[in-house]
Order: C-alpha cells, then structure tokens, then sequence
C-alpha cells in the first residue's frame, strides 16, 4: 500500500480533509465532510468590495458584484467532485504530494448563476476559444508564484450546467468552499472547479499556467507533455461495514445478512453497473443499482446483501460505465499520481 | 520533526480533520474548519428515536426527546476546543496514532441545555460522584469493544457553562459534530466533549473504561497508571504569514512592515501574555494582546508587528498564563503522545 509518508505530506494531509467512507450514506454529503483541497491558503474576502470581472474576448465587458450575481436567473445542479489525486497515496512507486487514499471525494447541491448566460450577455468574440479562470489564492509551485489559474474550452464553458456558484447545500459558500464565488464543472475533476474566483478571461488558446502545463496532466517521464486530466474516471465505493478498529480501521463485521452499500459515479458515462467481491476480486456480483435520483452529475446508491461467515474476508466493489470504462484491479502509475480508481480493498474479520 | 508516517496513521490523517491555521483569523470556526477527532465511525442518528437517558444515582431517571431538550433554558457559551493529541506528530521518539501537527483546534458557539439544570431536575442522590457519559459510536480499541464513554467529577459537571449541545455556531450540530446532541466542557480537552450522546449516568466513581484508564493520561511508562488529562494547556498560535509553497507549506513573506497575528488560549487559566521571536526562539519581545471579547473560554487574538528584512526566518510564538505556566521551547515525550503544547516555529522566507 506505498511507502511511509513524509512530514511534508503529512502537512497536507493534515491541511486537506477527506470524507470519512461513512458520508457515502447521505445523497448530498454534509457541509464539513466534503473532500477539500486548497492548494495554497484559504484567503479572507470582503464580500462587500469583491467584484467578478469578466473580459478579455468579450464584446462587453463586465464587472459584478456578489449582489448581482444573485439577481441573474439561478442553475442548481447536484454534482459528484473528486480531486484528481484521490488514490495517489496507493500508487507504488510512492508520489509525493497530497496522500489521498480513497476519500477526496463528496456530492453538493451548487446553486449560483449560470456561466453560460453570463458569457452570452458579455458578447464572446470570435476567436475565443478557451475561457480562463483566475482565483485569489496565491503560492509558489513548482518554483513559480502565481494565483491559481485554469482554463477550460469554451464548448464546455457554455454547458448549461457549469455554474458561477454562491451557495451549496442551500447555504452561502463557506470560506473553504470558494467564498464568494467558484466555478463548478460537472462531471471534471475537483482542480477545474476553480474557488475564490476573481476574473472569467476570454482567450484565443488554452492558458499555459502550471496548472496546466505541469500539475493535472497524464505523464510517464517528467519531461513529456502529457494528457490534460478532465473527466471524472468511473469509480465505486463502499461504506465500510461493521464497526472499525481504531487505529487500523480494519473492520468487525457480525456474522449472517450484511448488507453492502455505497455510491458510485463517473465523469465519462452513465454508470452500468457495479460488482461487489467478498473474496478479494476472485469472484464478483452485481449489485443493485439504485436509479440517478439526483441527476446526471451525483452519484447512485448501490447495494449489496452479503451472507458474512466467519473467516476473514476482503471486500471489493467495481463499477463500470456505459463508455466500456471499467475500474482497474490495481492503480496505474504516472508522474502526478492521478486518477487511481483502483478498486477500494476493505478486508474484514468476522468472529465466531 | 519526527520519523516518517505509516499508511495506518495516514489513514486517520485523511478522516481526520485539522484547522487549516489561516482559519486562526475568524474568532468563530466556520463549520467545515473546525478539527475532528472520530474515533469510530460518524453514526447516523435518526432524531425521532433519539431518545436521551438519565440513569444512575439519581431520584428521578429522566428520558428526554431532542424536542424535550430544545424546550428548556438555553444556555451558550464560545468554546476554543482542542485534541489531547494535538502536536503528536512533532513528538521524538515517534508515537503511532492519530498525526497531528498543529491544527486540532477549532472555537465554535455551542448552545444547548445546562447540564446542571438538568441534573437538579433529575436530583442527584447522595453518594454520586462522577457523571459517565456513554455515546452511540461503537468501535474496538486496545482488543476491546466499546462504545465510547468517558466520566466527568460531578463538580465539574455542574458547572453553569457544561452544555448538552444541539447547536453550533447557530445551526443544528451537524453529523460529525455529534448530532443529535453533545457535551461540551470548556476548557477541557476534546476528549471531554462526547459526542452523538445516548446516556448520562450518575455513577459512585469514575468510570475506569478504556478511554479514562488507558487513553487519555499521561504516562512514562506502558505499565503505569498516570496522569489523566483534563484541562487544555496554554498556547499561541500564528496565522502563517506572507503565502506558501504548495508541498513544503514553507512561507515567502515580502520584506517591511509584516503583521503577525494569530489566537491564544489556555484551560487552565488566563492568559497572561504571548511572547513572539523571529529568530528562532534567540530573543524574544511581547505581543499586543486582544482582551478576551468571546468570554473566559474562547481563545485571544493577539498581533506583533515585524519588520521583516532579507533573508531565512524562523517566527516563534509563545503564551504563559496566570497560573505560572509557559509553554515549552520543544516537545516533552509521554506513551500516547498527548499535550504536546511546544511552541511553533514558522519558516520564512524574505526575498530580496
């Protein structure tokens, strides 16, 4: 399961919150167990004197206050985000960074404005081709100082579920969450929904940032360009069952009916199905799949009745999509440590 | 900073939840910021059967509804809480369990029933004298299963600012913060705080369960009684100045006048003063100190302003309080790596 963690990674381990496995029970993840991950510092912003600026190859350009935003027509669309590192802590050989091991994942409801909307009232100028999102969190990666900053293409800029949210979970952002505004793209992973948003730029070619050109892409050797990430990759989950052992969450499950569940998603396709093994991949079976009540972004409920006989087991479930993406037994190694969706091992004892 | 950190320990790591230590600016923890300590597994509590119980030595057992609770007086008061463990991670040799650093702290506004007027109501008979509070999280620790339950001196139990919380910071307690119901008992470790409560049980002596004979006490030795911990010892933390570096979390602070700012608290007594160096403890010189505006029980904002100049930095900041203590310039080694108050040391860097 990887080598040792370092006090660095612990730094942003302690920094970064996971889900405890448990949230996967609610449709709509709590405020406080929603993953979280801040590349640099949360900032601190006066609602009062913030102002989203639109620009660049616009017609018109823009520039609204928080207030504004709110009086524009509201999208709300549930979406399922996970960051694009979850996994990398089980990827050998080690990858240093944030040690993610199953749980930078969650499902909020975003209400906010639509981008789309937006984007046609300012005029998009021919030639646009890419729209750049531009954050007030500032740091230094990969020896460079910069706010982070993403671009995405226009085609998908103007999906009419991508939202400039102000709210989650019927709530004001919390400062975590991007407070005032953030950029929410369903289906992608985490790092394209950009938080703390400040500027919505139109260009004429994807931006060339660090966290374009270097962080969130596929690579084998340092030195290569790489395959943007974007889509969520197909991946299920399960609540782990029984009660934990604290310090090695191993499991005791009683013995007789157990029922298995959990959600899963993918950023790609409808999910087709998922399969449940109780013996550590040698043999499988389909769950139950419960219908996408909350969309086409959020996760389904999957569900499992296992007969627990005493022994020691290690359960596993799979999910595969209607793209013919099916979850690998075993995490893929790259350079950043993305995107394992290795399928989640729980091994547990059930006493006599 | 201790030796490499193994994936059991990861793993709490990533249910876990520190403060992100920029949250050190709001004198309320926004919900999702605060730390969190589970043990087990969060439960899933429906409120209708909730029910809590009153039991033990008292003249009229009592069994309360959620709605029974929220109908009596309603006390609140601004709590800085912390984790026992907090600062483990910095502790030589290293001890395994949950990995803090610095960040197992959070200040919230909780409001419930007094726990006093309620014990009055029930009457307390002759001959009680501690209060065990029993939780509904189930797990296995040290070989045995429990649920989680830890005893109060019945002193401190009546004490008119011991609250059986349903709020926090103005909404119901959400899951992970032990709804439907928690105790909170300010100035006391976190530990002290049960969450998801079902029981309240006046008892002879106290209780002498795993989590107050083995957990939670201060020990040389494995084979020893020890200590057992009560109230949180004195500390200053600092906001990290300037922005960081992504994986090293290490500081670029531009140089001329810098504003150091951050919180301090002790369980024990006042604070009395919070000393800051910039040159890694060699001299020191005393901050300005906010008097307390969120009662006795919350933390202190404190600032210092630095003149920041060229070159490598280490700022340091230290509380003392009324009654004598201060905190110490490195870790003191105990078995369960416990109060860990040592102060911190911030790297900074100043460009030219």
């Amino acid at each position: 399961m990887g080598e040792a963690i370092s006090v660095e990674e612990l730094q942003l381990a302690a920094r970064n919150h996971g889900m405890p496995l448990e949230a996967l029970r609610w449709d709509l993840t709590p405020i406080g167990l929603h993953y979280l991950l801040t590349h640099y510092d949360i900032p601190d912003v006066d609602p009062e004197d913030w102002r989203l600026s639109l620009d660049g190859l616009v017609e018109r350009p823009l520039t609204l206050s928080l207030a504004e935003l709110r009086e524009r027509p509201a999208v709300e669309v549930a979406v399922t985000m996970e960051c694009a590192g979850n996994g990398r802590a089980r990827i050998e050989p080690h990858v240093v960074s944030q040690p993610w091991l199953y749980e930078a994942v969650g499902t909020a409801l975003w209400r906010g404005a639509s981008l789309g909307a937006l984007l046609q009232d300012a005029g998009v100028e021919e030639g646009a081709t890419d729209v750049l999102f531009t954050a007030l969190d500032r740091g230094v990666e990969g020896g460079e100082e910069q706010a982070y900053a993403r671009s995405l293409p226009l085609a998908e800029a103007l999906r009419e579920d991508v939202v400039l949210a102000y709210e989650i979970n019927g709530v004001p952002l919390p400062p975590q969450h991007g407070f005032p505004l953030r950029l929410v793209v369903p289906g992608w992973y985490g790092m394209t929904s950009v938080k703390w948003l400040e500027r919505v730029t139109l260009v004429d070619e994807p931006f060339d940032g660090y966290q374009m050109s270097h962080s969130y892409r596929l690579r084998q050797e340092e030195d290569e360009e790489g395959i943007p990430l974007d889509r969520i990759e197909v991946r299920a989950l399960m609540v782990p069952p029984g009660i934990p052992e604290f310090l090695t969450r191993s499991r005791i499950v009683e013995a007789g009916a157990c029922v298995l569940h959990g959600r899963t998603w993918s950023g790609a396709a409808e999910v087709a199905g998922v399969d449940v093994s109780t013996d550590g991949g040698e043999t499988w079976s389909e769950a139950e799949l419960a219908p996408p009540t909350l969309g086409p972004w959020a996760w389904r409920a999957w569900r499992y009745v296992w007969s627990a006989e005493q022994g020691e087991h290690e359960l596993c479930c799979r999910a595969r999509d209607a793209a013919g993406n099916e979850q690998p037994l075993e995490p893929a190694w790259n350079v950043g440590g993305y995107a394992n969706n290795a399928v989640q091992r729980v091994p547990v004892t059930v006493p006599a």
